[in-house]
């Protein structure tokens, strides 16, 4: 049976379990907001369920709980950070805030971070270009759970982007999306319940494909977005490969199979070429291109035309992206936010570690 | 049965035929080359098989052959292109030549293009980056051939993605992908075959998945990346709408279902909401986020990694985006450029109707 908690005592629980492990209260808080933005937004598998895998993360010092992140590099519209081993969740946000500092003076600002760990959802960051009237954009490489087509080894993330664009009177348009054909959070449900995975998600250990939800666990990969050659996976391992080059080639973090791993216990890869995990970041403002006002009206009417399109039978309406996670918020909002037995006992453990009551 | 013509003797007669149209010398050698980079990367459907397409396009006073093309808005890193109705294969490689301008003063650009028309292969723009040591970014919107998911209706083109990236020792990294499961070029050949497509390539005119290769023709659509909503069709639908509104909605040009037809037969769209295609570029100047000579060496080892990623049973090797065109360049360079009978008469009718010889 699912627990129902309300965002503050997740907010509260949260915040004092990153200012116990050394983070300064902005940190704490900044790394709160972008941990449960995820769980108000029904992305359950990057929210408050994974607060203790961070903890251990800074248990195995992989991650530094007082970071000095820092700009290594810059031009008027780029910018390269160290993110010291700092909290994802707080060395994004920090970047993100650099590209936007810089698209306010020429227009765009593009900011790759090296030194990092897991940011949480994509969607946070770049949705703060939103309220500045900009184009967001984030994305980050992870470790590898990803064959490329026609591989039996895993070598990409599932490497999300996510392009965040302001509308007008229609809510802003924000596609958040792992580039591979599903969410391991999805294979999860599947795994849980022994259900089949469907064709096109997951390989065995030897490259051929499966249902087998549990095949992952065993040596198998998950595909690119496309499933397999004849439909495109080729187009998905490239948007995976392109989120890894400009995440961490272009900064100087670790690519392809080593990248770190989210588990502590997990060893890290061997001959790592570069520093932590890598993301990248962009913002450009709408009003570098065409006046604000213009551009909102014409995307509120891109908007209105898709989401009113003649639907297959069956279906209702056609989605804009962004709206079922801005749903799952309203809802969350009223109802409360609910937890898994799993996630609440990995939450009472937390609890008694740092004896910081939990209810 | 093909027939097999010289890359020069294709250029010569290319190039007539847009002296003839009124284009200046300039622009006739730079339509021509950028025409004939699809038929050498192999991409016959993009390349001098549509030259008659282009022309009927001048003759229903589609395409401005003499456009003054010009920045009509700008910052430092960004600027608005009007193509003044311009054959696209001019107008872009303008537009990516604004973007590599900016990208050397503050690092990087961003260049979004209204009124144009079909830009040939994305490819042949974004590469334009490569010798800057950039990395270059190419898209553009089209004419609606594909359905959102959920949807029985045609709202977006295939909308290319083209993302170029220079390694050191090894070639570039050069990811040119439709936003669809399938371009359309791969189901005209089952047509022509009369063989079925792939389920997750087309959905008949009631939003149906179907096999039937002629759908398309009966009032069907192509379908995003993924192919359906199990398989993340919704990431292929929001990659496209990206493309649509980062070149369009951005610019000021058409989107979704008002993007102009190709064939000039078939009527404009009415109640147009903008000019023309829209296009965006990008360029990046590597050294503004690292060393040139630390990216190319870690992107030598992030390809020679891929590369040599194990297989599975029956394939040869990963291969590297980028990897296929270059090859066909290489063999069509010393054999040739295999050309359909049909498209070999349809060049003889242009021969005729402009009194230039063609053999």
């Amino acid at each position: 049976m699912e627990q129902i908690f309300t965002y503050g005592q997740l907010y509260s629980f949260a915040n004092k379990i990153f200012l116990s492990i050394g983070c300064s209260e902005t940190d704490a808080d900044t790394a709160t907001k972008v941990l449960l933005s995820a769980d108000m937004r029904g992305i359950d598998s990057h929210g408050i369920a994974r607060l203790s895998g961070y903890v251990r993360l800074w248990e195995a010092k992989r991650v530094n709980a007082k970071p000095q992140i820092k700009i290594i590099h810059q031009t008027p519209s780029t910018a390269v950070v160290d993110g010291d081993s700092g909290l994802g969740l707080v060395v994004a946000p920090f970047a993100m805030q650099i590209a936007i500092e810089k698209a306010k003076q020429v227009g765009t600002g593009w900011v790759s971070v090296q030194n990092s760990n897991h940011f949480g959802i994509a969607g946070y960051h770049a949705m703060m270009a939103l309220q500045h009237d900009m184009i967001g954009m984030a994305m980050t490489n992870a470790s590898a759970l990803v064959a490329p087509t026609f591989s039996k080894e895993r070598l990409l993330g599932t490497n999300p982007i996510c392009v965040t664009i302001p509308a007008g009177e229609e809510p802003a348009f924000i596609a958040d999306l792992a580039t591979t054909t599903a969410a391991n959070g999805k294979l999860e449900i599947l795994q849980r319940k022994n259900s089949a995975a469907p064709v096109g998600w997951i390989q065995d250990k030897e490259g051929n494909s499966t249902t087998d939800a549990h095949a992952l666990k065993n040596g198998g990969a998950l595909l690119p977005l496309g499933g397999d050659r004849d439909h495109g996976s080729h187009k998905g391992y490239a948007l995976g490969a392109i989120v890894d080059i400009f995440s961490a080639v272009l900064s100087g973090a670790n690519y392809g199979p080593w990248v770190p791993p989210f588990p502590a216990y997990v060893p890290m890869p061997e001959n790592q070429p570069g520093k932590g995990i890598g993301h990248f970041f962009g913002a450009m403002r709408i009003d570098a291109f065409r006046s604000a006002d213009e551009f909102k009206s014409n995307m509120d009417n891109w908007i209105r035309r898709f989401r009113s399109a003649k639907t297959v039978e069956g279906e209702d309406k056609v989605i804009i992206p962004g709206d079922p996670e801005r749903e799952m918020e309203t809802i969350r909002m009223q109802n409360g936010i609910p937890l898994l037995p799993a996630v609440v006992e990995d939450l009472l453990k937390l609890s008694d570690k740092f004896s910081i009551p939990f209810s």
